[in-house]
């Protein structure tokens, strides 16, 4: 099986679980509707799937594990909810439909953001409050995990971004890596070590993840960066180009589109080097991962 | 020393802690700023002061309960932020000074609300973290916390208030007081009950002050009601006969001021009757508090 199909296959049964972890919580029909339609709207489901492989891979239980992975996918989509809304990035189109707020309203979809949002800390906790995994363990990797999500971390990134936009001319290298760090680096990175960190796993397992996930999460956006170049519009579901026009500054803006793809893959061989103390299923699938990130830009 | 006095005592330490809880946590500075001046603008504390009222009460450690009491306030000034904004209800003031997206700008609002939410979480799991609470007790009342602000409480409820706005004649009673207790009484209750389940009590006494919070919510609703119509603007900070203006269902609207009065008195009387078990000054100075709610309309 190729990584594609892998994580196809596990991206499965995360969706599995979302489709019913909003069930049975009193939420008004209107608002449950927006939050489905956001969080059910397809999408790799890597974040999730990265905490449950290095849950594994270092012994713990998945299964149990699962409801904190879901939470992942509730904050990355509540993300995507707001940053489209007119007075973020103003995106009418995410993933080749309309957008929340287009859907829907704008107070209907800065709710639905703030419910799964908040729903997300609930997952969080009820591994550890049904019973399953030790507390301490949930509740250091809540106190991880909402650090990343926070405004030291994806929330600061976005605004970040922002200035950004009002700037004049390019934004030097360094700035747009802490930016990204922030934005989108953050929350890849504890998807790893939350999952280590649920699996009970010592420090220094608790290392290699964090240092796998934030190597991947830098490659990661250089090649979200560089498909927005050369992707296909079908695929990506939305425009291709659109970074260039809005005058961004990019990676390939920035260095060019060879230099971003060489950048993006000596990340990818720095993951992959963190997992050289482990073998098995769970780590050959980390490494085809890392790699099938980079892969679709060529 | 009155109720009041003792309540602006206790808001004060609150007022210190949060003046400083949200340092050394990597945030851009403008968002920093915004979340700051939201955060700091004054209020009650009610909140934090009921989780740590109901720790004392019941043999807890107040202090150690500090961060979890702030993250309540984090709360509530994030639901602000987000309920001001153009898409919601649109209001240019709060607490007498320009609401967060007229002081700064819309994106910085709602990213200032994310940020305070998801920092809220950070908060709550701090005590935990860094020990001074057992791990098993924090879990269990960031569970209840999350749910209780969350999709099917106070972002839920906020949700059924936007759709009465769109719909024509008063609401039923009956509704109104469902969406209060959503919107405003979940966090209310929570906040008594969190103070309880982290004071190690047992079950029985966690109930009392989850019936005591749920009495005090609806009366301090009913008593907001009421002071839209006979309040003092100076003294709210905020128009008076917006409500009747906006053609919003409110109490006094539905059952007129003397039965909203005598109404708010009953569920007072339920909430003091909580607290018929206990004794000393943390039982009198919630009895104190919660009769206060209501006076403040005579």
């Amino acid at each position: 099986m190729t990584a594609k199909q892998m994580l196809a296959q596990r991206a499965r049964s995360v969706e599995e679980y979302l489709s019913q972890c909003l069930e049975e919580r009193g939420i008004p029909a209107r608002l449950l509707e927006s939050m489905r339609y956001s969080l059910l709207a397809g999408g790799k489901r890597l974040r999730p799937v990265l905490a449950l492989s290095w849950c594994e891979l270092l012994g713990g239980d998945a299964e149990a594990a699962m409801p904190f992975a879901a939470s992942l996918e509730c904050i990355h989509t509540y993300s995507l909810i707001h940053d489209d809304l007119p007075a973020m990035d103003d995106d009418d189109l995410r993933r080749g439909r309309p957008s929340n707020h287009k859907q829907f309203d704008e107070a209907t979809a800065i709710l639905a953001g703030d419910g799964l949002l908040t729903e997300a800390f609930v997952l969080m906790t009820e591994a550890g409050v049904k019973g399953g995994l030790a507390a301490d363990r949930v509740l250091r990797a809540v106190n991880v995990l909402g650090r990343a999500a926070g405004s030291g971390g994806m929330v600061g990134g976005q605004a970040v971004d922002m200035e950004f936009t009002g700037r004049e001319g390019q934004v030097p290298l360094e700035e747009l890596q802490q930016m990204h760090a922030m934005k989108t680096g953050a929350l890849i990175t504890a998807a790893c070590e939350c999952g280590a960190i649920l699996s009970g796993a010592p420090d220094e397992d608790v290392r290699n993840a964090r240092e796998y996930g934030r190597a991947v999460g830098v490659a990661f956006q250089i090649v979200d960066d560089v498909l927005d170049v050369v992707g296909d519009e079908a695929t990506l579901g939305k425009p291709v180009g659109s970074d260039e026009e809005q005058g961004k500054s990019t990676y390939p803006a920035l260095v060019g589109l060879d230099k971003s793809r060489e950048l993006a893959r000596g990340h990818v061989d720095g993951a992959v080097g963190h997992l050289c103390g482990y073998h098995g299923p769970e780590s050959e699938f980390l490494t085809l991962l890392a790699r099938y990130i980079v892969d679709r830009v060529y």
